[in-house]
């Protein structure tokens, strides 16, 4: 990654607001709350690693991706839309598996 | 879209499959078939469906971005990338909503 | 299904509703339209698809799931689980594939 | 929740290895590793939480709502019904947000 560090400080802060939300999940398996309640903090976990994910693909974009682009190498070029494509397939919901 | 006609073909080939899993849909749910196979065909069109949007994602990104990102026109760049971020986050599944 | 006029009815209101959204893909691709917009089109369609999953999940819960369960066979309503599961698995998404 | 001991210490060990995975990512990012690794260490991340999710709703519908269906007190067997809706719209992946 090729972050700068302003951006490198975000991305921590992302991440440990994630690690924030999957120790709560941790509580409140301890605490035996309720079924449901639990399923949503996972699911508010799994969001906020989401972001980091938002961020980090974003980025990639912007730098990676458009390097590669610019330097007009067009097995380079075709490289990059593939990877992002199994990106894309392994987040992303074509509603296939 | 820039597509050949190779490529229209092959777009079109796909639509109606998915049209074929829809209309099995509705067959299903006119024989009242048991819930769980209508649930798992739904999900079969909407996976055919998915395919047709990674056909549609790859050749954009293979045409429209790459030339926007080729012609080297920051603004033009970043406008694409935001807006591969909302087809990302739309389709995508950063466990967001 | 077990499923009355009327809700047979509601049902097939929103599968026709899938397939216009579907058939505006398909006039989307041949007008050459822009990629993104075809993609955001196909989701549209894949949504509209989901609500159709949407009241068979519901309806399968309140008819086959709940006799299953008050019918009080232990075999039976793990039965139920399992498949419960296995339909959450391919729609849901557990962040895995 | 309605876990034994046995379990709970499953959950707990899924929940772990989760924390194990996000950990993972927060060194890949010091590490300024390649941005599409990542990425994938991110979904895998959340794949790991998604199994924690799974365990708790299968349980989920093992016991309380099991407890709810058979007590027929139609109230809250439908109240039961929609808040596995609820989970299944945040969760899963109706292609609608």
């Amino acid at each position: 990654m090729n972050l700068d560090d302003d951006q490198k400080e975000a991305l921590r802060k992302r991440l440990r607001r994630a690690e924030g939300q999957v120790a709560a999940v941790g509580r409140m398996i301890e605490e035996d709350k309720y079924c449901v309640d639990v399923l949503m903090q996972v699911r508010a976990a799994m969001a906020a690693l989401g972001k980091v994910g938002h961020i980090v693909l974003e980025n990639h974009m912007d730098t990676c991706v458009s390097a590669a682009f610019m330097a007009e190498d067009d097995a380079e070029r075709k490289a990059k839309i593939r990877e992002l494509m199994s990106v894309f397939a392994r987040y992303g919901n074509f509603g296939g598996r």
